[in-house]
């Protein structure tokens, strides 16, 4: 496959090759290291056009190719094959332009969502998706996804800003999904057909998102309850009360205490739940829908309640909440996180479930979660080195997302499916569905060279 | 054709077929009755299962379906040739379920935006798109749509809150095109494919749509300008301070004066341009936001500046807003509206540039529309029997759609491409993206039966 090569460097487009080098692009943030594969390369396109040149190769050679963000996702999303070529977007990290009259903003897929955050808050403005990795995960991959992130009960996940994506496709045509206005009605809404498409049906070259002001300030609630039940009423007693918190997060016991091992924070560790929940808004706003929340507290059983003062108390109790994932993958040699996602009301049977699937197989797990909108991820301390961890750790996914569909919930809430969950896509997904999604899948990639694997 | 009729009968499916039954069935709001032509018959299924029935009848009998709700479009997007299966679906107009503690609903199409609305605030809830019509329009025409509506701005369209739809495809199957939760990853987004997808690749049978907390109080603002200009200024300036109002809505000089014509309100009808102005939230919100507007408006040279003290005075500020188009419709024997739609720094040209073009065809317009989103809508008064005035409104058209796409804008912002825009769809969408979705329709329905010859 020299031939490969030399057509990227007759394009001046950058590559590895040797095996050394090309080693950590085998995996992804999923455990799955026995069933890792080397690509066949790495390439770094510089922009839309080197995308288009790496496709048409890839199509010319039968090769196929995995985009390849900060590959945080935890799905296996951008695992490649021994035929792929990953496209690494890293020289494509350039905000093209913020527009505050407009309020959008254009950029290139490898711009960290964190990065993108700063920049237009700078200028007043919010760009409310913020998965949890948002330091190092980037824009294209959380298009890819449509993740999501503690802020979604409020202002809803990445889907809900992307209003343009320009993408190469498997026949190497660049093309626009939609226009750079807001509000559009024009042709079908392609734009939503690839976000959170994983990368199967083009490669996203560039993104416009609409943005919203900035919220002024944001006041940071930690409460804790000596059942799940009771955080849980809390949960639907907040909303009924009309305030709408940016976020209802929830935290379980054994997270609880997970956190306070490994952070010199002041955590309440032998609750059984606590709820994290943040307003935003203006001063009087705040302190309006602050005295309202705290007398639903009161009145839905809270046994503790802990708010901040000021921004840097905001951000030390998400700083705890940011690391509980972190803090679980310190308990064991290896960390899974799962993604089911159940209506509201469903959140206690679906937490009691996990727990109880848990406790049968003898597995630690760490309950967290969106609990405003019923995405709940449950976080296993394991050691994939160990057989019986691993099998019972597959044992435990089936009952999970048997559980949630059971509960009338579904796979993913924001991760994905990816290659890890591909097997139980049938188990949320109706035969009839499934049918057309792989018929659009086939007529925009016929050869199947887009990301192979993923979802189905 | 007694055959298919015979069919219906056996299946105990009423339908209309005498010509003087059918003749309303020809057109929709679209004032293009020369070209209206008698459908084959009209058909009223209770349910799902007849839906499905039919569409086999229609396919069997080299027929083709045309879904109809309130016929309220504007834009021929249900009307029939005279293969046309009319499938009214005026028997399924039940709310199946509001369920308040998981903030979702679940429909029939036939149920109307406004009885929607008022059911789900009876609970506390909301939903927020607000057609003009929303007494007559039907949720099921709204989401094949993506109708919007004055709060668009802070609420977002109609597939803002679209989580699941169980559509009949061309072939007789039943799919659903997501689940009944409202975060979710798992697979292609087909909801989003489908909505707004104008009929074209299946029926609407089913709705579940997400649904908001319902804003406390709401407040009315009406405010005059010496020019265009400074009214868009304005806009930026509202905005510009993070007041997020549900409306924004602007309306020129000839839509005042036509107002004031037909209303017993209070109109500045010499004024160049007027804002209406919507916040909503808790009283110290409205009251916070409410300060900042008025410096706002002050600072921005607004000439005059009406509030609403209370629910009455809203309603009676927005009665004559939502008349506009109805008065308009008074001036000469027919109304044409149309629904560009621009980025919100572009409004100013847009405006202008209709102007000038409805000025050198001697052109009567009344320009509203929605600011805050860009979507502006020209109202024309003309006679469609007048041979001067139709040539000129197909000459106005094609250069105002031209404008709009010079402006870097869309064709539609909420009323679609139905069989009046078709010819115009390739100004929009670049090819490739038109290929695509072409063939999109193809696969969902290969022998064209569904709604045929809107969109493309």
């Amino acid at each position: 496959m020299q031939k490969v090569l030399n057509e990227f460097k007759k394009f001046n487009i950058s590559f590895l090759n040797k095996k050394e080098d090309i080693y950590p692009y085998a995996y992804d943030t999923a455990p799955v290291k026995d069933s890792a594969v080397l690509p066949f390369c790495v390439v770094f396109p510089k922009n839309t056009q080197d995308v288009q040149k790496i496709v048409k190769i890839a199509s010319k050679y039968d090769l196929n190719i995995v985009p390849r963000g900060a590959a945080s996702c935890h799905t296996s999303g951008c695992k490649p094959n021994n035929k792929s070529i990953v496209l690494h977007l890293s020289l494509m990290d350039k905000i093209i332009e913020i527009n505050k009259e407009d309020l959008t903003a254009r950029m290139q897929p490898y711009v960290t969502v964190g990065h993108l955050q700063k920049e237009v808050e700078k200028m007043g403005l919010f760009f409310p998706p913020d998965p949890s990795n948002l330091a190092v995960s980037t824009v294209g991959g959380a298009v890819a996804l449509s993740s999501g992130g503690p802020r979604t009960f409020k202002y809803g996940t990445t889907k809900d800003y992307v209003i343009n994506l320009e993408v190469v496709l498997a026949s190497g045509e660049i093309m626009h999904t939609g226009s750079n206005v807001a509000k559009n009605v024009t042709g079908y809404n392609l734009t939503q057909l690839f976000t959170g498409s994983e990368g199967g049906l083009g490669v996203i070259t560039e993104i416009t998102f609409k943005l919203i002001p900035k919220p002024e300030k944001r006041r940071v609630t930690l409460c804790y309850f000596d059942s799940i039940i009771d955080a849980a009423a809390a949960v639907n007693n907040v909303i009924n009360a009309l305030i709408v918190p940016s976020t209802l997060d929830l935290l379980d016991k054994n997270t609880l205490s997970t956190i306070k091992k490994f952070n010199p924070v002041e955590i309440l560790e032998e609750k059984e739940a606590a709820l994290l929940i943040e307003i935003d808004g203006s001063d009087a706003k705040i302190k309006e829908d602050n005295e309202k929340l705290l007398s639903v507290l009161e009145q839905s059983n809270a046994v503790k309640i802990i708010q901040s003062k000021n921004d840097d108390e905001n951000e030390e109790i998400w700083k705890a909440r940011r690391s509980a994932y972190a803090c679980v993958a310190k308990l064991k040699p290896n960390v899974a996180t799962e993604d089911v996602v159940v209506n509201r009301s469903k959140i206690v049977p679906l937490v009691e479930g996990i727990q109880k699937i848990c406790k049968k197989y003898n597995m630690m797990v760490c309950i967290m979660g969106h609990a405003g909108d019923g995405n709940i991820h449950p976080n296993f301390a394991l050691n994939f080195d160990n057989k019986k961890d691993k099998e019972n750790f597959e044992k435990i996914k089936k009952e999970l997302f048997q559980l949630a569909i059971n509960l009338g919930g579904s796979l993913s809430g924001e991760h994905g499916i990816g290659s890890e969950k591909k097997p139980y896509l049938d188990m949320a997904i109706e035969p009839v569905a499934l049918k057309y999604m792989k018929e659009i899948k086939k007529l925009f990639d016929p050869n199947d060279i887009m990301n192979p694997n993923k979802m189905f």
